[in-house]
């Protein structure tokens, strides 16, 4: 059972889908807009919609200290929250830190980790305003929850991965595959200075999360969106699973990372379907706003791009130019398939 | 260096200590009122102040799945959370868990995990909105994110740890030292059907958050509160640091679990100081506060005890009934202190 079957047995266990419009009562001053099985958990308040997201790091799974160092870890533990509170079109506001440390691990590690994670926060507009300190036997673990919130009025402009219609155009921002092939450049060692591996070690150590281009979705009218964390076709099935449609998307249209193109141009392609961390985001709408919403992206110097459509039929199929289904071979990252 | 000393270095790094009255502006409609330092952050919305804390919990540190059911720990890993929301005297809202989980843990202990979650989350008004699941190398590690709230108009009386003043008296809800001595119950395989046996092991795998407590304390008119869970005389010595004082505590006021100290008369004194994982409330306020606190708490059915008050000197004493110096075996529990 992968993590989607999990959480799909985990959501009914804990007394239905909130994200299919039932409506619980929380204490805190409203309801439950979306619960477990979206990029973040929303309610209401008087005055703002809350969202909420946690993700947890484990050494050995998502990271490894030989070739990631801990300023990088501290972006990149708030990054991949910020991207859920940019999938949900919110502004972050809150963040909370978990760190499972050994005991040997040295106080300047610890500084540079938070250090990274200040940098991202200040220019992020989040605030870390707490955590919890523990000692762990073998791998390190970190946790982040971040709090987010966008006003109360437009709730129902929320970006929910069970927006999606058949008929909808595809969107993706920004270039796929780059986080992968950064972190092969990592394992294998290739020469940092060859032109264009920088790019993509960026890309790996310190993914930008798209809370700009997440606003600018909402406003444009895009409803339908989540982010792209575990390669560009698991997380289509997820949106697909949980709008209830399939997706077609055009194998000549994804928007493989140019430097990916000319250094490992075997494996590009399968990493942009399927390498996973890209943190882009991934959206869906009819014809015409999504053409507002790439050129509203594009104002923002963000490039994104149509690859393909939303179909009723439920399987999510690879074409090529002449719409003759392809297979790439696209690993992704399913945490539980993986082990 | 402890957890403590670790929390001031990082407190720093952070950009300031919030709790010492500085307001930062976070994004969500309003300022900071508590950062990291305190049971928990908090910030002012227009209609509520917003707490929120987050723990982890790591197998073979914090617990033992030998002895520790999945259904226990679910309800244990919500309820550390709902300590540290009942010591700033709010409500709770919405819980974020992420589980890294070993990919051979059955799918049946991870949904008994989110039923014993669930119990103690309809007690509490809780809602379980979202969270994470990840694998594992080796241990088991469950973070918990807890988010409550308190009325706007009531921000002056959240609970803090830094509101102690030399003079005031010093209480403590319910009985210290069970869940320590059903920790050793169950790593000594003690008959679980000897009497009072149960009462131990109950403290210590399903503690009942304080929540009650916590806002009948505030409605007294008590500003001066922290949670126990690292033992009474260490947790003691954080409020004391906090508040810029010391504290007298009289040994033979401490309120020792009766069925402790009829099984372990020994070792009863010594966990009931510093046992740790009691989730009882410590307090301090002017004498006629505390007089009219411990008997709100007593209307609760919740048995209160003054013993001792805030100095000026800045030591933790132990005292005897004639006043002189005590020493108490307390082990305490410093995560990084023990490592």
């Amino acid at each position: 059972m992968g993590e989607f079957g999990l959480i799909g047995r985990l959501t009914a266990a804990l007394g239905g889908d909130a994200a299919a419009g039932q409506v619980e009562s929380a204490r805190l001053g409203g309801g439950l807009l979306v619960g477990i099985g979206d990029d973040a958990a929303a309610w209401m308040q008087p005055n703002a919609v809350l969202v909420a997201t946690t993700d947890m790091l484990v050494e050995g799974i998502h990271f490894n200290l030989d070739w990631t160092s801990w300023y990088d870890l501290g972006w990149k533990a708030l990054a991949v929250n910020l991207s859920d509170v940019a999938a949900m079109g919110a502004a972050p506001g809150v963040a909370l830190v978990s760190l499972g440390l050994r005991p040997d691990t040295p106080i300047a590690d610890v500084e540079a980790f938070y250090a990274g994670m200040q940098e991202l926060a200040t220019v992020s507009g989040c605030t870390v305003a707490g955590g919890d300190t523990v000692s762990v036997c073998s791998d390190t673990v970190i946790n982040v929850a971040v709090l987010g919130s966008m006003p109360a009025a437009e709730a129902g402009t929320l970006l929910r991965r069970g927006h999606g219609r058949p008929g909808y155009r595809l969107g993706v921002t920004g270039f796929l595959g780059a986080s992968a092939g950064g972190l092969h450049a990592l394992r294998t060692g290739v020469d940092v200075t060859v032109s264009g591996v920088g790019a993509l070690l960026d890309a790996h150590r310190r993914p930008q999360p798209r809370l700009e281009a997440g606003a600018a979705l909402r406003a444009a009218g895009v409803r339908c969106a989540m982010d792209v964390s575990d390669g560009l076709l698991a997380d289509l099935g997820k949106l697909c699973a949980t709008a209830g449609c399939g997706a077609t998307v055009r194998a000549d249209s994804l928007p493989v990372h140019p430097a990916l193109r000319s250094l490992f141009p075997d494996m590009a392609l399968g990493w942009a379907a399927g390498g996973g961390e890209d943190y882009e985001l991934l959206f869906a709408a009819p014809h015409d706003v999504m053409e507002r919403a790439v050129a509203a992206l594009m104002l923002l110097g963000l490039p994104a791009t149509d690859i393909g459509e939303l179909v009723t039929d439920p399987d999510v199929r690879i074409v090529d130019g002449a719409g003759q289904s392809v297979t790439i071979q696209a690993p992704g990252w399913d945490h539980f398939g993986h082990a």
